[in-house]
């Protein structure tokens, strides 16, 4: 009963018709790989399975416990955020901003505590709800397994994605990072983030506007002690960490800059790395699980540059 | 494009069909019950709603930072381990014991870091791997949507459940306490543990002995700094948390003891909060999801008796 074979449910035909094509091609082309965990396929991807984060697009946040959050911004699903963010690092408004929210298995939020600190010239005070966006123009690999929220998921340019089949939506991983707003579907501006701490919360998906993912220095904001108040807030008084600078890449000194790499979600190697995910052949493992959600299949991501 | 209509995909016929015969009398019986929130669904419950954690699975465990993380066994699950666990809490052998594993995004650990400790008399030194048991037996609440993982998912005795139909298991949530095992699949005691930090490592289930999960006093286990060794361990003389004392409620004097109680996953109450999870009436929510997986449906907690 307690060693019985392998869940046969999970390898069906209908199973394996929604592999996408790639992955199909490399299962029968490339068995020897299979054995590979998800680690060897890491250390063993050539360089060009790897992309670089653009500078303008990499946010390096400093905290004054002297710890750094690098974020990954996303412009292809949420331009208009992403440039009011970058407004925000280049006025230096962020400098000041604390985290007041940490709720455990949910989120860590950081934002302007007055609620009156003036947003500098150029940011868009009204965006639009950036909730999702034409799948269209995406170069969407489908992932191939089963999903609890959307119809399908997979990735695009090194971000988790999910999909009605014509719009498509970042999905709320831990990790990511998306804009605090009110009732009103437009009222975040980009001026007060968070970032998920737990279970995906999934059900966030095309309620908010997501704009990236940390990349780096995630216990900063995952370590922290949790608030006390209702949603996780802390209580007045509660000493919190506070952001000394928030900066892009691109605005740093050359021999600064922090570098990120995402592994290629169009490379062989990063969906050979998702099989790897969902068939386990690491020793410990008794029984694969032959799949994986989005989720626990996040991209690869390497630090290289400068450390501090 | 941003404020399209509601995803009819996920409201297919399809999606009705697997909906647990209750949800679906309940939803027909009961509409005006489906605009509640899931926090008003919770603070509606009677008394009758709720089962209280028998004394006897019931571990408290005291760390000397002043923290108590309070664990429900799951004898139903895992016999022996537990039984195991009640034996080392009883023979006081946790005291001493540190959390030497905490790796963000997955679980944190703690043991015996020398390894030597004299396990108590009463131990079975080599208990089987109880990664499972028949479903038959369980009072098994199908949740009736989607999982990547499992035929199927639900709630069996306020556990969080997966199966494929002959066989069920514990699903791998976030805080979820496992036996921490070496490869041979029988190495586990109950006398090295771990509690999910992450996003849920599902394919852990069915690979570990699961063995109960984290009611109360999570963040002493989640807000800790994250290990800088490989898989998230210690380094030597970093200092560790340690178990002042993990003790049974039923060993403790009756006016000391907590009291926890779990919503059951049999009442019409628990159905109702499964549904406004999937179903989000909240004004914040412009898009429900119409889903909810089952780490993100843990079955809702309360703690009652005295506080410390």
């Amino acid at each position: 009963m307690y060693h019985g074979g392998m869940n046969r449910r999970l390898r069906s035909p209908l199973r394996v018709a929604l592999l996408p094509f790639a992955l199909v091609a490399l299962a029968a082309a490339s068995p020897p790989k299979k054995s590979l965990t998800p680690s060897e396929v890491i250390a063993r991807a050539p360089p060009s399975a790897w992309v670089a984060v653009p500078d303008e697009d990499l946010l390096l946040i400093d905290f004054d416990t002297g710890q750094r959050v690098a974020v990954a911004l996303a412009p292809d699903f949420a331009p208009v955020h992403v440039a009011n963010i970058r407004t925000l690092a280049r006025a230096g408004w962020f400098g000041g901003i604390t985290i007041n929210r940490v709720q455990d298995n949910y989120v860590t939020q950081w934002g302007d505590l007055t609620e009156k600190k003036p947003l500098p010239a150029g940011i868009v005070a009204r965006p639009p709800a950036e909730y999702e966006r034409p799948l269209k123009g995406l170069a969407f690999h489908p992932i191939g397994y089963r999903d609890a929220y959307a119809a399908r998921t997979g990735h695009a340019g090194g971000w988790p994605v999910a999909s009605d089949g014509r719009s498509a939506w970042l999905a709320h991983c831990y990790g990511m990072v998306g804009v605090g707003r009110n009732l009103a579907p437009d009222t975040g501006t980009g001026a007060e983030l968070y970032a998920v701490i737990g279970h995906a919360p999934r059900h966030l998906d095309r309620n908010i506007t997501t704009v990236g993912r940390v990349l780096g220095g995630m216990e900063a904001l995952s370590a922290l002690p949790r608030g006390t108040e209702a949603l996780g807030f802390y209580k007045e008084g509660f000493p919190r960490p506070a952001i000394v600078s928030a900066r892009l890449a691109a605005d740093m000194p050359a021999a600064d800059r922090p570098r990120y790499e995402v592994m290629r979600s169009d490379s062989i190697d990063f969906a050979n790395w998702v099989l790897a995910r969902a068939h386990r052949k690491d020793d410990f493992f008794v029984r694969p699980a032959g799949a994986v959600d989005i989720c626990n299949a996040m991209p690869p991501v390497r630090a290289l540059g400068p450390s501090r």
